[in-house]
This record gives C-alpha cells, sequence and structure tokens, in this order.
C-alpha cells in the first residue's frame, strides 16, 4: 500500500497582497513545471520527505479586504520586478480560479469559520491551514485577555475562526494572532497547532547568525543600529509609530537572546514609497575584542520581501499541516527558524532553530509509517 | 587531593610579530588584573574547564629572525591603536622577561628543536605548544613531499623540530605547516597532537556564518566577491602573488564547503600600508530566490587583526596543550573552529564547528578526572 | 613699510567642549611647532594670504557652564583617538592659560558684552570674533521676533552681547543665533559681520557634492535616506527631538536646493553614545536614468565631528575677522561653503560654494594693500 | 527667416553593443512619445540650445561584428532590466530599420570611410558623428607612432576613416581611439573635431566630486581603493590584463590630478558574469584631517553601465556635431566633463569640467545667429 499524502489547503488572510500572490503564484507555476524550488527549505534534502503535502498539490484560498484581483496583482509584481513578468500572463486562467475562491472577510468570527468549512468541504480536502499575511496590525492598546471574540484583532479574530473550524493558524506578522492564553486554549481543545510570528525574511536574518558569531568568539557587541527603509504597502503601514513599534522590538530581541546582554543602539523603519517590494537595510555594529580594542563591521541587505517571504508560506503550509496531521497540537515552537519572535520556547540562534526544525521534521517522520524516504 | 592543571609553555615562531606581542602582552596583562577575557573563547561558560592551563599561568618563548624587542613593539602597537598604550608601558619589565627567551632561529631542525627542549627544562613545564604565527610562506613551488628536513619551508621545519622534541604544534598561518604525509606520521610517533591552518579573524568567519545561512533558506547564491585591504606586515607579504594565492585560495574554500557549489567571483587581497594593522574588507553577495528574483548582501568589515588573532592563540595554546595532556596524538579536526582552512574532516558552517568544539571539550573532561567543574 | 596682521581673539561660547578643545589645542599646537595645518582650509595656496590674522597668533578665551578645565577634557580627547595623546601633555601649560580666560556664563547679555570687553582689552586684541559652539538648542517653540534680549535663546543672546560689544559672531551649530532681523539690524549698526549656521562636517558636506553630480548628469534622485548614528554630547542632545528636528531639516536642505525638488526619504540621527566624538553616517540614494532604469549608490562616512569642525573654527575666526577690519558687516554668505544653512542668498552646490569663497578672499585683498602675496 | 538645425548622422563602432542599442533604442522612443529625456546633459537648461539638432531628428548607422541584430538585442536589454521590456516590442519596426544601416566592418580604412560616406550621402545629411563603443581593446604594446593605417589598433583606423570622409570622431572607449599625432594633423588638415576616452559613468564620476571636496577641506587622502565587479561583454573584455591596464590607471588619474598627489592604493576589476549589465563598484577612502585624526568614508555605486552611456552618447552627437558645424576643428578638451581622460588639456573636477562645458556652449551659441534662445 503506497502512501498518499493527505489533500491539503492553504487559506490566506489576506490573499491579495504581494507575499500571498507571489506564494500563489508560485505554487501554480511549480504545478505548471514552470519554475524550480528556489528558496523552498522543505525542498531541502535535509527537509524533504514524501509525507509532506506536494507544493503543487496545495489548495489555495483566502480572505481579504482588497478588490484587486490575483491576476491583474501578480502582472503588477512581474512589472516591479519581483516574479518573471511572462509568468502572470502564462497563468492567468489558474490565478483567476484561485481569485474566485478569495472572499470578503464576514465580520464575525463564525463567519469566518463558516468559510473555512465551506472551503474545506467544497474541495475536499483533509486539512486546512490558515496564514496571516495581511498587514501589520498597531500593537494593541488595550488589555487584551478579557477582549470577547468580537473585540480582539483581525489577525486574533482569524486565529479564533481557524481554531473553531479546526484549522492550523501560522501568524507570518507581528501581529497579536494566536498569543492569547484563551486562544492557546482554544487551539489544544479543537486539536490544532499553531505558529508564528512575524517572518524572518531579512535584516533579522542576518542578526540571527551574526549575533551568534560575536557571542561564540566572546566578542563585546558594544552596539548595534539599524535603519530598515521599505515601500509597498507594509512600509506604509509601518509608518505608523504604533506597528512600527512591535516590529522594531521583534527586531533587536535576537540580539538580547543570543548576546546575553541588549547592546546600544536601535533598529528603525522608515517608508520610502519610490522602493516598492523591494527594501534595503544598512546595520552598524561595533565591538571590542581582546585587550578593549575597538572595530567594527557593517552590512546592507537589498531584498524582495515578497520573494523571500513567499517560500517560507508554502514550507509553514506544509510542515503545519503534516504537524496537524501527526497529532500535534498547541504552539509548534520546532518552527522558530522561520520567525522573527516564534512562538514559545526557543533558541534565536538560526544554526540552534535549524537543528532544532531537522530534529522537529524527524521525529514527525515516525507519525507517516507508511512514507517511505524520498 | 586538588588539582593541579599542568604547567604549560608556549612557543611562537614569529615571536616578536604583532599578534604573538598582543597575545603574550594581553596575558601579561591578565596576570596582573590590567585586563579582560573580552576575544578569548576558552572563557567562555561553554568551554571554561580547571584542567585547562590558566592564561596567567603560560609560560612564552620563541623564535625570530627580528630583532625589536617585544617592549619596543608593544609601544608600538599601543601608539597604533592595537593595545591600549598603557599596557605596553605598565608591562615593561614583564615584556623584557619574555623577549629574553626569544631566540634566533637556527639553521637547522635539530638547533630548533634542541631549543624547545632548553625551554622546557629551563622552565619546568610540563608540556610546549610551538605555535607558527610567522609572516606567511608563499606556496611552496616543489614537490614537498620528497623534502627532506632541511629543505622544507620555515613552517614544516617548525613543526617537524616540534615534533622530534615532543611538543605540539599549531599553524596559525597558510603556510604547509604539518601538512605532509610524513610530519604527519612522526607527530603520531611522538604521540603529539598538531591543529591548523591559518586563523578566521575575519571576513572568513562571517562567510562561515552567512554562506550557511544561505543554504539553509535554499537561496541560490550566484556570486560573492571580495577585497581585502591591509597594511602591516603580513600584508605586504601577501602584496606577493604566491602568497597571495595561498590565502585567497582558503578564503573561498568555506563557500564551496557550505553551499555545496562554488559561485561566481573571487576574494582579492591589496596591500595599503597606510591601514596599519586594521583590516577592511568588502563582500558583495548576489543571490536569487524563489522565481529567480535577484537581490544582495554586501558587507564590511573594519577589524584589527591581531586583537582578534591574539587571543585565539591563547586558547589554542590551552586547548592543544590539554588535548597533549590527554593522550592525543596527530590531527585535531575538532578545532576547525579557529581556522580558515581546518586540517582533516571537518564542518565547514561556524556553528557546527561550535557543536564539535564544545563535544570535544567534554569528551576531554573524562581525562582529568580530579578536575571539578568551573 | 611691512604689514602687520591685527591682533585677533576668538571668543568661544563653549569653550570647553570638544570641538573648542580641539581647535585651542591645534592651534597652540601650530605655534609650538608640534602639528601641520591639514584640515585648515585658510592654509590652502588658493586661500592662503598675508592679511590672514595668522593661526599661532589668535588669542583664545570664552564662556562655558562646564568646569572641566581644558587640559583634562584634551587629556579625554587624546584618550578618545580625536587628538595625539601626546599633545595633550605637551601642551598643559598653554592649555591652563587659555582655561584662565574662560568664564562662567553670566546671567545677562550686558555681562556677556562686559566680558566681551575686558577679554579685549586685556589683551589689546584689534577686533574679537565670538563663535558658538556650544550644544545644539532645541528649536525654539515662541515667536521669536517680538522677544526682548533676555528671553532670546543662548545663542541669540551670546549674538547680541557679541555686537554691543562691537565684535563679529559665527554660529556653528544650528541653533537661532543671530538669524532675527533685529540682530541684524543690531550687527549692521554696530558695523559687525556675522556667519553661520551649522558647520558642514560629514555627510551634508558629501551631499553638497553629491547632489550636483546627479543634477549635472540630469539623474533622477528618487530617494535619499541617511542615519547617522553618534555619541558624545551632541549625540545625547539631539536624541531630544526638538533638536534633532533643527538639524535633520538643515541636512535634508541641500537636496531640494541643488536638485530643484526634494527626494522622497528623511535624514534620521540616533544617539549611541559607546561611538563617542566618532560618527557613523550611512546614506542610501536610489535614482533613476534613461529611460527610466533604476540604480542605486550608498555612501558611509565614519568620521570624527571634532577633528573636523576645530580646523574650520580658525578658518572662520580668521575670515571673520578680516571681513570685519576690512569694513564688512551684517551677514556674509559668501562662507557659506562653511555651514549647512548658510545665512543669506548663497549657492548650495559646495563647488559652487568654493568659487563664491575664493572670489571673497580675492576681493578682500584689496582692503589690505600693504599686504603682499604669501 | 527660422533657424533649421542641421541634419545629423551618428556612426556607431559597435553598433549592435548594449550601449548603441540603448541609446539607438532610447532615441527611438523620445521620437515616439515614450520616453522622457531623463539623463540627457543637453536637455538640461543650463545646456538645452535651438542649434543643437534634436534627438529625434538624429539618424544611425553603424559597423559592428557581431550580428545579432538590433531588435533582438534590444529585447534581450529589456529581459536584462536595462530598458523598459515594452520598449523592445514597441519599437521593432524602427529599430528594424536602423539595424539595415549597420555594416558588417570593412577591413580596410579606406572601407570604412567609404561607408561613412555613403551613409551621409543617402541620408542626404550635413554631417556625421562618428562614435566609438566597441569593446575596450587592449593597451597596444607596440610603437605606434610609426604606424600605418592599417597596422593601428581598430579604434584609431575608425578615427582615421572618419577623418578621411569628413567626420567628427568621439571615442567614448579607453582605446587608443585619434589620440596620435598623425590623427590629430589629420583631423585639422580636414577640419574636423574630435573628442573622447573613456565615458565617465560609475566610480569615476563619484571620484571626480569627492577629490576635490576633500581637497577643498585640506583633508589628506592617505589611501583610496576600489573593486569594480562588473559582468557583460565589457567585463569579460576586462578580465583581460591588458585591457583592465589600461581602464583602471585612467580610473586612478583623477585622483592625482584633482588632490597634487596620488594616494595609496589601487582600483581592480573582476569580471562577475552574473552581474550583466548592472555594475557594483566599492570604494574605500581613508583620509586624516587635522592633527592627524584618522577617518574613513565608503561608498557602493550599483549602476548600470549602458543606461548611464547611452544618454552621454546622444549628448556627444549633439554637441560634437555642433562644433563641427561652428567650425571646430581637433580635440575638444570643453568635453572633458564626459570623459575619463580627456583629450587636451582639461581640469579633473567635474564642477571645473561642468564650468567650462556651459562656457563652451555658450561660446557656441555665437556662431548659430539665427537661433533664439530654447
Amino acid at each position: 500500500m503506497s502512501f498518499v499524502p493527505a489533500r491539503t489547503g492553504v487559506w490566506l488572510m489576506g490573499a491579495r497582497g504581494s507575499v500571498a500572490t507571489t506564494a500563489v503564484t508560485g505554487a501554480l507555476a511549480l504545478r505548471a513545471g514552470l519554475a524550480g524550488t528556489d528558496g523552498c527549505v522543505t525542498e531541502l534534502p535535509a527537509l524533504a520527505r514524501p509525507w509532506l503535502p506536494p507544493i503543487p498539490s496545495l489548495v489555495f484560498g483566502g480572505h481579504d479586504i482588497a478588490d484587486t484581483p490575483l491576476p491583474k496583482k501578480a502582472e503588477a509584481l512581474g512589472a516591479a520586478g519581483v516574479l518573471p513578468a511572462h509568468l502572470a500572463s502564462a497563468l492567468t486562467a489558474e490565478l483567476s480560479e484561485v481569485d474566485a475562491a478569495v472572499l470578503p472577510l464576514p465580520p464575525s468570527v463564525d463567519g469566518i469559520a463558516r468559510d473555512l468549512v465551506a472551503f474545506r468541504e467544497a474541495h475536499g480536502l483533509d486539512r486546512v491551514v490558515v496564514i496571516n499575511v495581511a498587514s501589520t496590525e498597531p500593537v494593541p492598546s488595550d488589555d487584551l485577555l478579557n477582549a470577547d471574540a468580537e473585540t480582539l484583532p483581525p489577525s486574533s479574530r482569524a486565529a479564533w475562526a481557524a481554531f473553531l473550524a479546526g484549522c492550523a493558524y501560522v501568524d507570518f506578522t507581528p501581529s497579536t494572532g494566536a498569543r492569547l492564553p484563551a486562544l492557546d486554549a482554544l487551539a489544544r481543545e479543537h486539536g490544532v497547532p499553531y505558529a508564528g510570528n512575524d517572518g524572518k525574511t531579512g535584516e533579522t536574518l542576518v542578526k540571527s547568525v551574526l549575533a551568534p558569531m560575536f557571542a561564540a568568539r566572546n566578542l563585546r557587541v558594544r552596539s548595534w543600529s539599524g535603519l530598515n527603509l521599505l515601500g509597498g504597502g507594509d512600509g506604509a503601514r509601518l509608518a505608523d509609530p504604533a506597528a512600527n513599534a512591535a516590529k522594531t522590538a521583534s527586531k533587536q530581541r535576537v540580539l538580547a537572546d543570543t548576546l546575553g546582554y541588549q547592546p546600544q543602539g536601535t533598529t528603525r523603519i522608515d517608508y520610502v514609497e519610490t522602493l516598492g517590494d523591494f527594501k534595503a537595510a544598512w546595520d552598524l555594529i561595533s565591538f571590542s575584542g581582546f585587550l578593549g580594542t575597538t572595530m567594527r563591521m557593517e552590512f546592507t541587505w537589498h531584498g524582495c520581501d515578497s520573494a523571500l517571504a513567499a517560500p517560507l508560506i508554502l514550507d509553514l503550509a506544509r510542515l503545519t499541516a503534516a504537524a496537524h496531521a501527526a497529532g500535534r497540537s498547541g504552539p509548534l515552537p520546532e518552527l522558530a527558524f522561520f520567525f522573527k519572535d516564534p512562538i514559545g520556547t526557543a533558541p534565536a540562534a538560526l544554526a540552534d532553530q535549524w537543528s532544532l526544525l531537522t530534529s522537529f521534521v524527524e521525529d514527525l517522520s515516525g507519525s507517516f509509517p507508511g512514507a517511505g524516504e524520498v
């Protein structure tokens, strides 16, 4: 009896945004044989497994308040250099089909949950992973611990609905999402796992290898300052100081976690509309070594956030669905590799997160005895 | 019965150079309570052990063809900002004492070995580690496999003498050193360990964490180009294309080893006298991710090579002496963490090298049962 | 009859700060033959003139609320690498002598003016130039147009006192200083010139040559963003958003003035205490050329503000004193070369400011007919 | 009587290369109203004149040994991001028409000259400017002073043919071109002007404003080192050390010319195929100021050489044609603004070159009395 991977759905909150559109276009391009798997972590030999739902088999749907349809959005991303321009035109029909499964956001948690169940049933899916790739929310000013479902921020309402509907939930943004005791309890009650927060795609990724390097060499980091310049929708949102605060705090956390102390300096985010989907970040690190000699390192990162995030969305869908299938519920700290601000207790150094991830995949293998090795 | 760490000598080939002078001054400053242990890896909680010879207890000697005495060299390094200027004047007497144990390089391997034995006996040392911090040698043009002791390059003659004298040998330069079958056999025959080559203090250190980061994210590195600008004695030596070739090859190796392929681009070294002991390196990495989107990272490293190398010299002396005491002979690939071009089979990613190093220290602990935990 | 340059005094508001201490130490070092004239613009062949008061002949005094004496401050700057450490010790006596002429700031404008007159008389000076190198003031929130002498900010009160005492005034800070109609009138009434504001020593200096380069090539600057990291007293002061606002506005002005439009992006200032007197600035410029192709330039500036500012203080003292001697009163826009935010109508491109400065010096020559060419 | 600008032809040596294709596509796009004039210096108010041949009126032809037709080459440049992709498809017919005027390179100087005359007559042109945008030639090893027409390098044979045919000649490459006494004499004899060499489009452009900045501030440049990474055809050619030598020498010349001394350091060029038409250059400048304090500046330039060069080709065609019409013959040092290694005696600072250029245009105006102001 050969192993058949489960049919898996991916429900994107913010399904017509840049990250979601890039992820969907990429999955469709893979299915059509028009693209390779660069950037997909679960395609690396160390992680690829026959029991992971294949990328071409993923079924997409989602909510969005925007109404630019996916084919048009993909075309715009092609013109901006985020995607190869020919992909958008080659995949118009497939993108339209997915776009038909993108619904306006219902006003109630129950409404969201109903959409999720309907999606699962319509497509005969074994399970669905809800992934939040909507804009970053402002840091909530009110006490959320006693909030009810309808007064929570949208990311938490999405998590609530996901759990009610028996779906796993992943938050790729720094928003609150599932990080509330009541939601944790709800996830466990419904036997579904969740993961997050805030996808690690650029400057913080680099920090998560450089800071451990300084620590392993016993070099004292005196200051670590950074400036992130970004256009695009997320950039505009982050020009709002409240949202900005959430993001910059999560960007400096890795330093204290890996160095054991917080060096001087802050990380700033500025919106520069003309940069579009491409982000530029500069970091200056001053450090001292033996006998106090002061030295310095700088780096600049010129990345395309959507192109960096999209394959991780596919990775997270595959891994979270498999964890769900294997019976895991509650937080998945083993996915810390993907996040700036991992839920649960997890190491902050990328190499340690990688070890944790490979062990996690190894452990999950035991739950899929029918599946041979790749 | 309390554990007494063995009396350990450190014999420096190139004892009056910048790296050696900084290492000696630092050890003397530690002994005098004038400095801390920043930059010393073996002082990190993960590696510190009571059976490692304490830095203040190390006894120094060495060979050099230069005749500027250590106090004068330390003063020059103070003026250049490599050391705090006050240390050189505070430690004049102690530096002079060490300088008295710096001898001219004997013309024969036997002569070198005799100096090592005499040093060990004069100071009542349990063992001596010979560390090569002399200038980088040109890549040897002749076949060295059949050379005899006297026709080998100086670094290999030093290793030969060390082994004859029952001393461990560490090569902190990219020179040939102990990397010849005949020398490996000699080390095993005399029951002494050896380690090397080419201390990893700057650009390559950074590469050894960034390249694994790109690999772990399945990002394709298209090109990796670098320029190293350095003054100082090593810089002048490396202006010689033959020596340069040795160094740049060892600087790109980490890429193929961690990525699994060799990206386009080379690393260049230029001599810029006015930069003195401070080195500037720039690296440009172009990479592509999901759907082929091209992105870019750059970094600049402004480091002081002597300040970065000196504490590692002390670390290597301590670890190699302990390995010798524990009965290890032949190559020590577990010290790959310290080197650009590690001897033996060892991982190339810094995090893996760190794991290997901590396991090594853990394993050695079993050889020193009398020593409690720190 | 040979020409005798006039005896000139330099009165420093903030005389015990880093910039003032560096300027005074440098002038004393020049007098003692211990230093050269690097960084002094008026020593370039294009500007050197026999009628400029020689740097060694300048007589210093000043006001400060700080009480760390100049020799001690110079010693600290030596330890920090701003000055050669040996200069502070070689010039202790001379620095103490200047320090004796540094007085506490009197509470009234009249008191300040009295100190200026007393200084001029005590030293038999032909004229005195008052230079403000005190900390940057917050942008004044109130309407200053109708303020009286005692309710003005300190920089304006210093200008008021200078004019009353018949002294020229230079503002090297972004503070209000002499930039008020009433003060302009007062300067003209007393026949004294004034200049300012905000010495151009780093990032803005670079902007003042790069922005004209883009303009001359008809390249469209899409965005220009910058981050300035600085420690030291001025850095702490600029962490105050109000002072910061004054500084960053004056830093972006050069772009609109030379490009003819304001590109996207802002300049930020962050305080990083550990950087001390050394400042690091990063600028990212995105621009588009023929057919809209987007390109990018970045630069990093690692400068020592005190070392860059100090020689300009001496230049400004010499040039302003000579203008005063030549009968000039009111603003000196010809000194725009030195300032981020020049008073009066002046070009913003450094090359144009240089032409204006050389013409100014040429014109002044006519006022000193007894003085031969250098 | 209204002024009618002369009909002007532009003959491109290397007409199917990236620079030529971009220049032609851009001129055709301007004619079709599909593009603006960004990057065209002669469209700036300071230089625009009614007597300059309008860009849309220029008639193109050329020689090339490559046989990829212009429409195909433009399409490739569109895919590479050098041009907007839609331009290549919108202008296929126009590009094909120009491509029909691109001929194989005749083996003799006379043959080249015959093609030039035929082009001028076929299109009824008043005059033709020959512009060399072919690949950089190796530095000639032989003495060229006594060479005859047929043994000269291709760039010099092109100049020879241009002069014989009564055409002006511009060399946009570092090749020898018209820089031989015999060719200078020939140009004067035939009454035609010539200009060059080596278009200044990136790192050297930046140097030509930064070096004067350091000079004007009397800051001592201790070292200036650079690395240029480039793909594309020119990159491959420059991997040849002989061609490289020509280019790097012309890149450092601006430093000695503007600073008055040659700082330490060199400029290197490396070929990195994957970078394509986009070039990355890094420069590190170490400098010292007042009292010897050492400071540092770095910059990175990420430019598209073809997009930077193409509009300058159009500028040079217009200006050289106008100079020819005005009766100028021999070298045009007034065009130094455009070149790394200007022919004749010309200033090296960009601002001075700009002044010279605006004066040149002002002077030429006198030769076209019928033409009103723009």
